[in-house]
Protein backbone atom coordinates (compact mmCIF):
# COMPACT_ATOMS: atom_id res chain seq x y z
CA UNK A 1 0.00 0.00 0.00
CA UNK A 2 1.09 3.62 -0.44
CA UNK A 3 2.96 4.92 2.02
CA UNK A 4 0.50 7.43 2.65
CA UNK A 5 -0.94 9.46 5.39
CA UNK A 6 -4.22 11.65 3.49
CA UNK A 7 -4.85 13.49 7.11
CA UNK A 8 -4.43 14.41 10.77
CA UNK A 9 -7.24 15.03 12.71
CA UNK A 10 -7.15 17.00 15.90
CA UNK A 11 -9.84 17.08 18.26
CA UNK A 12 -10.94 20.12 19.62
CA UNK A 13 -13.03 21.19 22.57
CA UNK A 14 -13.26 25.09 21.17
CA UNK A 15 -12.86 25.64 17.03
CA UNK A 16 -11.69 29.48 17.77
CA UNK A 17 -9.87 29.00 20.54
CA UNK A 18 -7.97 26.49 17.85
CA UNK A 19 -8.18 29.15 15.18
CA UNK A 20 -6.30 31.59 16.91
CA UNK A 21 -3.13 29.01 17.14
CA UNK A 22 -3.22 27.99 13.76
CA UNK A 23 -4.15 31.12 11.92
CA UNK A 24 -2.81 33.85 13.98
CA UNK A 25 0.16 31.46 15.60
CA UNK A 26 1.30 29.83 12.52
CA UNK A 27 0.34 31.80 10.36
CA UNK A 28 -1.72 29.26 8.06
CA UNK A 29 -4.87 29.61 6.18
CA UNK A 30 -7.70 26.92 6.15
CA UNK A 31 -8.90 25.63 2.89
CA UNK A 32 -12.51 24.93 4.57
CA UNK A 33 -14.19 25.99 7.60
CA UNK A 34 -17.21 25.44 9.04
CA UNK A 35 -19.16 25.60 12.57
CA UNK A 36 -17.90 22.28 13.37
CA UNK A 37 -14.37 21.71 11.63
CA UNK A 38 -12.12 23.71 9.96
CA UNK A 39 -9.11 21.67 7.38
CA UNK A 40 -5.47 23.34 6.32
CA UNK A 41 -3.83 21.82 3.39
CA UNK A 42 -0.30 20.89 3.81
CA UNK A 43 3.03 19.31 2.73
CA UNK A 44 0.79 16.62 0.51
CA UNK A 45 -1.88 15.85 3.03
CA UNK A 46 -4.73 17.42 5.21
CA UNK A 47 -4.93 18.82 8.57
CA UNK A 48 -7.87 19.01 10.58
CA UNK A 49 -9.23 20.72 13.72
CA UNK A 50 -12.64 19.04 14.41
CA UNK A 51 -14.92 19.27 17.84
CA UNK A 52 -13.82 16.63 19.84
CA UNK A 53 -17.07 15.27 20.52
CA UNK A 54 -18.03 14.97 16.62
CA UNK A 55 -14.77 13.48 16.27
CA UNK A 56 -15.43 10.83 19.08
CA UNK A 57 -18.72 10.18 17.18
CA UNK A 58 -17.70 9.55 14.08
CA UNK A 59 -14.59 7.13 14.96
CA UNK A 60 -16.98 5.91 17.71
CA UNK A 61 -15.06 6.13 20.52
CA UNK A 62 -16.64 6.78 23.90
CA UNK A 63 -13.14 7.47 25.14
CA UNK A 64 -10.81 9.28 23.73
CA UNK A 65 -8.51 11.48 26.08
CA UNK A 66 -6.22 14.45 26.11
CA UNK A 67 -3.05 15.13 25.94
CA UNK A 68 -2.76 11.75 23.70
CA UNK A 69 0.34 10.01 23.71
CA UNK A 70 1.34 11.54 20.01
CA UNK A 71 3.83 14.12 18.67
CA UNK A 72 3.04 16.33 15.67
CA UNK A 73 6.77 18.23 14.46
CA UNK A 74 7.41 21.56 12.58
CA UNK A 75 10.38 21.93 11.04
CA UNK A 76 12.10 25.22 10.65
CA UNK A 77 14.58 26.60 8.71
CA UNK A 78 17.15 27.89 11.40
CA UNK A 79 18.38 27.20 14.89
CA UNK A 80 17.52 30.70 15.94
CA UNK A 81 13.66 29.91 14.63
CA UNK A 82 13.06 27.18 17.19
CA UNK A 83 12.42 29.36 20.32
CA UNK A 84 11.19 32.43 17.83
CA UNK A 85 8.39 30.21 16.99
CA UNK A 86 7.97 28.58 20.07
CA UNK A 87 7.38 31.96 21.59
CA UNK A 88 5.13 33.28 19.29
CA UNK A 89 2.92 30.35 19.35
CA UNK A 90 2.64 30.84 22.96
CA UNK A 91 0.74 34.38 22.46
CA UNK A 92 -1.67 32.57 20.40
CA UNK A 93 -2.72 29.94 22.80
CA UNK A 94 0.34 27.37 23.17
CA UNK A 95 2.01 26.27 26.26
CA UNK A 96 5.20 25.98 26.46
CA UNK A 97 6.50 22.26 27.37
CA UNK A 98 9.89 22.12 26.95
CA UNK A 99 12.24 25.16 25.88
CA UNK A 100 14.66 24.76 23.76
CA UNK A 101 17.86 22.52 23.69
CA UNK A 102 19.62 20.23 21.98
CA UNK A 103 18.47 16.41 20.84
CA UNK A 104 20.61 13.57 21.30
CA UNK A 105 20.49 13.48 17.51
CA UNK A 106 21.66 16.63 17.00
CA UNK A 107 19.68 19.62 15.89
CA UNK A 108 17.77 21.94 17.66
CA UNK A 109 14.18 21.34 19.06
CA UNK A 110 11.78 22.42 21.73
CA UNK A 111 7.92 21.73 21.96
CA UNK A 112 4.38 23.20 22.55
CA UNK A 113 1.15 22.15 22.95
CA UNK A 114 -1.76 23.87 21.33
CA UNK A 115 -5.14 25.45 23.22
CA UNK A 116 -6.43 21.27 23.80
CA UNK A 117 -3.27 20.15 24.64
CA UNK A 118 -1.37 18.91 21.35
CA UNK A 119 2.14 18.56 21.39
CA UNK A 120 4.15 20.45 18.84
CA UNK A 121 7.65 20.12 18.58
CA UNK A 122 9.21 23.01 16.88
CA UNK A 123 12.49 21.65 15.64
CA UNK A 124 15.46 22.93 13.22
CA UNK A 125 17.04 19.81 11.74
CA UNK A 126 19.80 20.22 9.52
CA UNK A 127 20.00 16.76 8.36
CA UNK A 128 16.45 16.53 7.23
CA UNK A 129 15.92 18.54 3.37
CA UNK A 130 12.60 20.93 3.29
CA UNK A 131 11.76 21.87 -0.40
CA UNK A 132 9.71 24.49 -1.46
CA UNK A 133 6.58 22.76 -1.37
CA UNK A 134 7.27 22.13 2.31
CA UNK A 135 8.03 17.99 1.58
CA UNK A 136 10.24 16.79 4.17
CA UNK A 137 12.50 13.75 3.55
CA UNK A 138 14.24 11.91 6.34
CA UNK A 139 17.95 11.39 6.50
CA UNK A 140 20.54 10.69 9.22
CA UNK B 1 5.12 30.06 8.40
CA UNK B 2 5.14 27.56 5.97
CA UNK B 3 2.16 24.81 6.30
CA UNK B 4 3.98 21.94 6.67
CA UNK B 5 4.30 19.34 9.18
CA UNK B 6 7.57 17.61 9.61
CA UNK B 7 6.79 14.52 11.25
CA UNK B 8 3.92 12.90 13.12
CA UNK B 9 5.13 10.35 16.31
CA UNK B 10 3.18 8.12 17.64
CA UNK B 11 3.97 6.67 21.14
CA UNK B 12 4.04 2.82 21.27
CA UNK B 13 4.58 0.43 24.06
CA UNK B 14 5.72 -2.51 21.96
CA UNK B 15 7.90 -1.54 19.20
CA UNK B 16 7.63 -5.03 17.57
CA UNK B 17 4.13 -5.49 18.02
CA UNK B 18 3.64 -1.94 16.04
CA UNK B 19 6.09 -2.90 13.25
CA UNK B 20 4.00 -5.72 12.27
CA UNK B 21 1.17 -3.38 11.91
CA UNK B 22 2.46 -1.03 9.87
CA UNK B 23 5.09 -3.51 8.26
CA UNK B 24 3.22 -6.52 7.66
CA UNK B 25 -0.32 -4.98 8.10
CA UNK B 26 -0.11 -1.64 5.41
CA UNK B 27 3.36 -3.34 4.21
CA UNK B 28 5.38 0.19 3.78
CA UNK B 29 9.08 -0.11 4.35
CA UNK B 30 10.68 1.88 7.40
CA UNK B 31 13.13 3.92 6.43
CA UNK B 32 15.34 3.72 9.81
CA UNK B 33 15.16 1.81 12.99
CA UNK B 34 17.09 1.32 16.00
CA UNK B 35 16.15 -0.43 19.84
CA UNK B 36 13.15 2.37 19.89
CA UNK B 37 12.06 4.00 17.53
CA UNK B 38 11.19 3.38 13.57
CA UNK B 39 10.63 5.78 10.67
CA UNK B 40 8.71 5.48 7.97
CA UNK B 41 9.09 8.11 4.66
CA UNK B 42 5.49 9.16 4.35
CA UNK B 43 4.15 11.70 1.59
CA UNK B 44 6.46 15.18 2.46
CA UNK B 45 6.63 13.97 5.87
CA UNK B 46 7.74 11.09 8.28
CA UNK B 47 5.96 8.71 10.72
CA UNK B 48 7.56 7.80 13.65
CA UNK B 49 6.73 5.30 16.16
CA UNK B 50 8.67 5.57 19.35
CA UNK B 51 8.93 3.58 22.49
CA UNK B 52 5.83 5.79 24.82
CA UNK B 53 7.91 6.20 27.80
CA UNK B 54 10.88 7.75 25.25
CA UNK B 55 8.28 10.32 24.06
CA UNK B 56 6.67 11.66 27.14
CA UNK B 57 10.65 12.11 28.44
CA UNK B 58 11.06 14.17 24.81
CA UNK B 59 8.15 16.12 25.55
CA UNK B 60 8.37 17.21 28.83
CA UNK B 61 5.20 15.22 29.81
CA UNK B 62 4.03 12.84 32.35
CA UNK B 63 0.36 12.71 31.74
CA UNK B 64 0.29 11.26 28.27
CA UNK B 65 -2.46 8.60 27.83
CA UNK B 66 -4.04 6.69 25.08
CA UNK B 67 -6.51 6.94 23.19
CA UNK B 68 -5.47 10.52 22.13
CA UNK B 69 -8.14 12.42 21.08
CA UNK B 70 -7.34 12.30 17.29
CA UNK B 71 -6.97 10.52 14.01
CA UNK B 72 -4.88 9.86 11.11
CA UNK B 73 -6.41 8.72 7.90
CA UNK B 74 -5.05 6.80 5.07
CA UNK B 75 -7.38 7.10 1.93
CA UNK B 76 -7.42 4.46 -0.46
CA UNK B 77 -8.05 4.10 -4.67
CA UNK B 78 -11.76 2.33 -4.40
CA UNK B 79 -14.63 1.95 -2.48
CA UNK B 80 -13.95 -1.67 -2.17
CA UNK B 81 -10.45 -0.97 -0.78
CA UNK B 82 -11.92 0.38 2.41
CA UNK B 83 -12.80 -2.81 4.15
CA UNK B 84 -10.50 -5.03 2.36
CA UNK B 85 -8.05 -2.76 3.90
CA UNK B 86 -9.57 -2.58 7.53
CA UNK B 87 -9.80 -6.37 7.46
CA UNK B 88 -6.52 -6.93 6.26
CA UNK B 89 -4.55 -4.59 9.00
CA UNK B 90 -7.46 -6.39 11.73
CA UNK B 91 -4.78 -9.83 11.03
CA UNK B 92 -1.92 -8.22 12.08
CA UNK B 93 -2.56 -6.13 15.05
CA UNK B 94 -5.87 -3.90 14.28
CA UNK B 95 -8.62 -2.94 16.67
CA UNK B 96 -11.64 -2.14 14.65
CA UNK B 97 -13.31 0.45 15.94
CA UNK B 98 -16.26 1.27 13.50
CA UNK B 99 -16.87 -1.05 10.20
CA UNK B 100 -17.15 0.80 6.50
CA UNK B 101 -19.81 3.20 5.89
CA UNK B 102 -21.21 6.60 3.95
CA UNK B 103 -20.12 9.07 6.01
CA UNK B 104 -22.24 12.88 5.74
CA UNK B 105 -19.92 14.19 3.45
CA UNK B 106 -20.03 11.34 0.54
CA UNK B 107 -17.36 8.53 0.28
CA UNK B 108 -17.09 5.81 2.10
CA UNK B 109 -14.82 4.70 5.47
CA UNK B 110 -13.78 2.96 8.50
CA UNK B 111 -12.25 3.39 11.32
CA UNK B 112 -9.17 1.08 13.08
CA UNK B 113 -7.05 1.01 16.02
CA UNK B 114 -3.56 -0.15 15.71
CA UNK B 115 -2.41 -1.98 18.67
CA UNK B 116 -1.33 0.92 20.85
CA UNK B 117 -5.37 2.74 20.54
CA UNK B 118 -4.22 5.19 17.50
CA UNK B 119 -7.39 5.98 15.48
CA UNK B 120 -6.79 5.09 11.71
CA UNK B 121 -9.61 6.24 9.56
CA UNK B 122 -9.61 4.23 6.42
CA UNK B 123 -11.22 6.38 3.64
CA UNK B 124 -12.31 6.60 -0.32
CA UNK B 125 -13.20 10.08 -0.98
CA UNK B 126 -13.67 10.44 -4.83
CA UNK B 127 -13.10 14.49 -4.28
CA UNK B 128 -9.42 14.36 -3.38
CA UNK B 129 -6.74 13.96 -5.31
CA UNK B 130 -4.03 11.43 -4.81
CA UNK B 131 -0.88 11.95 -7.27
CA UNK B 132 1.49 9.14 -7.47
CA UNK B 133 3.68 10.21 -4.71
CA UNK B 134 1.10 9.57 -2.39
CA UNK B 135 0.35 13.61 -2.10
CA UNK B 136 -2.68 14.66 -1.02
CA UNK B 137 -4.65 17.69 -2.08
CA UNK B 138 -8.07 19.01 -0.47
CA UNK B 139 -11.15 19.30 -2.40
CA UNK B 140 -15.22 19.51 -2.12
Amino acid sequence: MQQQISVITLGVGDLSRSRRFYVEGFGWSPVFENHEIIFYQMNGLVLGTWLETALATDMQRKDPVRPGTFALAHNVPTREDVQATIDHLSRFGGKILRVEDEPPHGGFRGYIADPDEHAWEIAWNPAWSIDPNGLVTFSL
